[in-house]
């Protein structure tokens, strides 16, 4: 039976060889990009004559209006703003810190604000410093240990994990639960590693949260860079009663009014399905936010830009979503999700860039079963492209909020060694982007948008989900 | 039949299946390699310490003792110098290249000099330019619009090829062949578009050959930057009788003597049956050589550190082989295989990484179809690692010569996509390489020389190869 089964398997594989159409078609969409792409110098203007966009600031804004002026260049069939109430968080002034390992002697060490965090006094907060490999270790060492100090979390990110965003889950909740936890013991502030692999001099922000917890429980956390956070371990085992300076003047004010920026080309046959790509618009405030997520803007811009060129009509509506907010709120991702509900908008694919504009491998892919295997159907394709990994996992931030039980969604993945050498730190730059990587990506995206549209999916979305 | 023979190889597949203790091989070579590696330490040194390593230079030499006395210190079996004369060419002076469209009225361009050219008038030379798209094209525009000019090449790399290598080789003749081909219509100089698929200011060096020509009849040869190629093609347009000055001082040298560094452990079963992994330790004398090839020589030596390191006691000999001279002679090659085949040495694999220090996709096999179906059952061992990427095709420059009908030769296939951005190039620097996507590399490689040991060749190497 199991033999039996093998055999049928094998031959639906056979059967399933890619037709000669679709080759062309993929060939063409790549020999566009690499030969007349747009992304590149569309990623140039965002990160260098706009740069950071962070939330409710001014680059924000300054995004929304140029990206939905380029959409309008594009002569699609429509081109929007969704409104978005967004969180404004201002870093002020650059943040200060020391190490003191007796009165008088002291190293000066990079940090930089985590996203969401209070400020300390305008003096700056002192005191003895005691580390920690994990928010686990807090109940171990117990209040006696932590109360009036400085918590230091300096669980490393994991070096022989292949994927580095494995590694990087494995050690952000110091980052965004840190704070909130070591207050519950006393601690009066918060210094983390930076989620970095590499050893440097640039500290990583990234979101914290203080939950539901009281204003005045609320205390003060920092990323330090790598090199620092080492640094100071081993001035802690050489001078235990070291005392650590920070100062930071981050504030965060009433929530303010941004976009989602979308358009679309409305399909030929089927237009109330709906296939999304997409990328957030926001990005930190340090460096330019060129992988993150400029890469993932301009690819998805370049997708419609490429149906367009290609003169291939789409049969389903192809929208382009560029996600305001993904960094600290999801604001975009959500508003856009309840829009799509209330609207009852069918939707059956949705695809997010955002894990940094290197070369592509492949895709990750929420989705059942035997829409799994249609997928897996279509991977010789892009094997002359060098695209190799299918695999079920997640998807995106942004497009999370869309997912029912009917349909695909699916997050580009490009190689992921060089990522969180630039996550959310001031070396996120245009100038790390390499053209043909970037270009290489908005082809696979696109040829994936392509096949989804010409044969949907295996199982139809029903015509309502509205409960 | 066909069905029978499917049914007969699936089964096959399924036979093959990697055993645990394969998988836990590889996990420790790859724990090893990312969290205790030393291949980043050492190209630091070599590329930063010791810098560009052209054959018969200084730093040449430097690399020579100072990997040899690495090796020394890592406790292997044997480590040797194989003496080996190379050829001796000497950039001098800094070249200096100017358009002149009219009198007075000047452009200066970034251009060096093509390894193995002869020099300009010390003055400098200066004459009309002639632009062509290839060698074909001389014979087309004819003698009466070549004599007396520069020819300048400006045929780019495809960019809508995948493989930047295949775009490479797609160009490079108009670099090696061009000032040969040139002279026979009488050109009186070259100047060659960079072999780099960006848009830059960086000029990229690399060999070329007047072969037997009469050294009368041997004209300079020079690269120019690829923003600049694009200036002096635009500017052609606009004034076609524009002159252009270029001046180098570069020198051929008689040979002089070098050495390939050799180390090896000796296998505990087939001390005879020999697997060699390499790269080679010359490079050109821009930049600091990291990428090509720093990387290989790094990388080899690691895989030797970490056999030592997990305490894996190999059957078959491994052997290093840092090879001199492959930029332009490929004379450590040769005499490696000559002096293999004299000493009637039996090597049954060799692997060579040449292509850079990048994350690794794979490898190429230049093996029979016998052999390659051996390699490809051991294919789902590196999927953990996202190795994916088991071809027949080329293997590297330095182990070619070892080629017989049995053996089986492989290089490694790094991805390409930022290689000729820093290929021969001032700007192939230690800080362009990642240092977990250069230990992937160092633990993929072991990995492959580990299931060669372990597994052999599916047909042995007869013990005597000698005619």
């Amino acid at each position: 039976m199991i033999r039996l089964t093998f055999i049928l398997f094998c031959c639906a594989i056979i059967n399933a060889q890619p037709s000669t159409a679709d080759k062309n078609q993929l060939k063409q969409f790549y020999d566009l990009a690499l030969l007349e792409g747009h992304s590149y110098e569309w990623l140039d203007y965002l990160a260098n004559r706009i740069g950071s966009r962070l939330s409710g600031s001014l680059g924000a804004e300054r995004a929304v209006a140029w990206t939905k002026s380029e959409l309008d260049s594009l002569g699609l069939d429509r081109v929007y703003l969704q409104p978005v109430k967004v969180p404004k968080w201002v870093r002020g002034s650059k943040e200060f810190a020391l190490i003191e390992t007796a009165p008088g002697i002291t190293f000066n060490v990079p940090i930089t604000a985590l996203g969401g965090s209070v400020a300390t006094p305008s003096v700056g907060l002192k005191a003895p410093v005691v580390e920690v490999q994990s928010i686990a270790d807090l109940a171990i060492i117990g209040r006696e240990n932590i109360e009036g100090k400085i918590v230091f979390y300096n669980r490393p990110m994991q070096a022989n994990l292949i994927s580095t965003f494995q590694a990087y889950s494995g050690c952000v909740d110091q980052r965004y639960d840190g704070a909130r936890e070591a207050s519950e013991y006393g601690a009066v502030g918060v210094i983390v590693r930076s989620m970095n692999l590499r050893l440097d001099d640039f500290p990583h922000t990234g979101s914290m949260s203080y939950g539901e917890q009281d204003v005045s429980k609320r205390i003060p956390a920092a990323a330090i860079s790598t090199n620092a956070a080492e640094k100071l371990s081993y001035l802690l085992k050489l001078e235990p009663k070291l005392k650590f300076l920070f100062r930071q003047q981050c504030k965060t004010y009433p929530d303010v009014w941004s976009d989602n920026v979308i358009g679309e080309i409305k399909g030929s046959e089927f237009p109330d399905e709906i296939i999304v790509v997409g990328g957030h618009l926001d990005s930190w405030d340090l460096g330019d936010g060129a992988h993150d997520d400029g890469a993932g803007v301009v690819q998805s811009m370049e997708v419609l830009r490429l149906f367009g060129k290609s003169g291939y009509r789409p049969k389903r509506t192809i929208r382009v979503v560029l996600f305001m907010n993904e960094e600290n709120g999801l604001r975009g991702g959500n508003a856009y999700a309840n829009s799509a509900l209330a609207n009852n908008e069918k939707h059956i694919f949705a695809l997010e860039s955002d894990a940094g504009g290197f070369t592509p491998r492949g895709f990750s892919f929420n989705c059942s079963d035997e829409e799994f295997a249609q997928v897996e159907s279509w991977k010789p394709l892009f094997k002359p492209y060098l695209i190799h990994y299918f695999e079920q996992g997640g998807s995106g931030a942004d497009v999370r909020p869309l997912k029912n039980k009917y349909n695909v969604l699916a997050g580009l993945r490009p190689d992921s060694q060089r990522y969180f050498d630039h996550h959310h730190a001031e070396n996120d730059t245009f100038d790390a982007v390499n053209k043909r990587e970037l270009e290489l990506g908005a082809a696979t995206m696109t040829s994936l948008i392509y096949l989804y549209d010409k044969y949907g999916l295996v199982n139809p979305v029903p015509s309502t989900l509205k409960q």
